[in-house]
């Protein structure tokens, strides 16, 4: 049978999401607990593969067993024997043509940027950081060209396996609490590295480095070597992904990111 | 001339605030980054010793040294030398009959508490955990019961050192934000594990084990072993310390400390 999973990590001690002969990955991990409780191998799959450091709030994961265990046991049982990094929230069953990864209709991705002169302490692995002011309106202004159907080769890595540059971003939003910058983009699929690339352009543009429009001419030329540099993936977090209701899954937490991060206790932002 | 420091740390990575010879307490590090900017030996005291696995948002601290630096110095030069966890926010000079203890008027602790089905993953060392859903209302009148001055004699640890158990609880607070519940205790001082005592009854009290009148014959009864057992450190910080303000420190950031978590996008949450 093919079980999905909710899962929630901090990305800071770990590889990535996928898979290394060195077993330093968020999969590593849950993998070898769901093992354990299937008493056979187990191999997930996920919706979106984070990068070395990337979080995730509301990453979805499938894996397919021959045991039979209550739906506790994939939660509970699972949690008791994860890294406390690593917590499944959620177990479904769910049937053999479902796909974390392929079934996905859209990702939410966040960017959690400290707006301070000094650096953070409490949530250093876990926020990005930027020391001059920026501009809320600015930044919000140059989001708006990125929203649509493009094709993002401006803000993918060279490393990117995707089979095609053009994504539909859906929502493109940021949100000021006193010292702490909120972005969140919404789109069905995302290249490597994009949400890091488009932030690392708006703070440019926050600071008036450039003016707004800037992005969009970064966004038509196309061309990597025009953008601004990738920002540091301590800020970043998978925070949904969106399936048909027809599946059955637990509706993505409160709808807007922020509403999850706060639920998940990211609270303790001092602001200055 | 003696220097005054707010401090940010993420207490789960060291053994307390207070030197030990092994070197893995805040200060050790702290004392070890002033050293080296001082190119003197330097021993800092602080307003509130944190145990091991708190954390703190408002610390302050005092040394004094001969050494000649701009006060940037003791805030971007020592954050360059301290570890990642640990972040100066300010620094001041301040005339020597400044002390960081003995000249603070009050201290405000908080406990962050998400209340939940499962555990955190994302910040499972800077957040408490309760799965069994809390009464806001009951806590909130329980918490009632422990403003004033008392002998907080139950709800101190055996190894406190403190000169009385009588201390002014000035204020004691419960916010639910979705899934999170904020603790906020101000009061002239606190005995060791005191906050973390109130959480632990405050919580029997919320998920109904206990009347909230409990907590006041708890109270009146000093007696440790009636009270409820201690909450872990996880969720634990020292948001801030109080000084007249003729010594001219920075105001406790944002004030009260639930505006620093409701400016830190605490207002919207929703959780299911």
């Amino acid at each position: 049978m093919r079980i999905a999973l909710g899962l929630e990590y901090d990305g800071s001690a770990y590889c990535g999401w996928q898979t290394q002969p060195s077993g330093c990955s968020v999969q590593d991990a849950v993998d070898a607990a769901l093992s354990e409780i299937a008493a056979h191998t187990v191999q997930s799959q996920c919706a979106g593969r984070t990068d070395a450091g990337v979080h995730a709030l509301g990453q979805v994961a499938h894996f397919d067993t021959s045991a039979r265990r209550p739906l506790s046991a994939w939660v509970r049982g699972v949690n008791a024997l994860l890294p406390k990094s690593i917590a499944v929230q959620w177990a479904r069953e769910v049937s053999d043509d479902f796909h974390a990864r392929k079934r996905a209709t859209g990702r939410v991705y966040s960017y959690l940027l400290l707006n301070r002169h000094e650096r953070p302490g409490v949530h250093h692995a876990r926020i990005g950081w930027h020391h001059r002011p920026l501009d809320l309106g600015l930044m919000q202004e140059a989001a708006s060209w990125l929203i649509g159907t493009h094709d993002f080769s401006a803000f993918r890595a060279a490393e990117c396996q995707a089979a095609s540059p053009v994504k539909e971003l859906r929502r493109a939003q940021i949100h000021r609490f006193g010292g702490l910058i909120l972005f969140e983009f919404a789109a069905d699929a995302f290249l490597h590295h994009m949400v890091r690339n488009f932030v690392g352009g708006l703070v440019k543009i926050g600071e008036g480095a450039h003016p707004p429009v800037w992005l969009k001419e970064v966004l038509d030329g196309r061309d990597r070597e025009r953008a601004a540099p990738t920002f540091p993936p301590d800020g970043l977090y998978l925070t949904a992904v969106e399936y048909d209701a027809a599946w059955g899954l637990p509706a993505p937490l409160a709808g807007m990111p922020s509403d999850v991060f706060m639920s998940a206790g990211l609270a303790s932002i001092t602001l200055s």
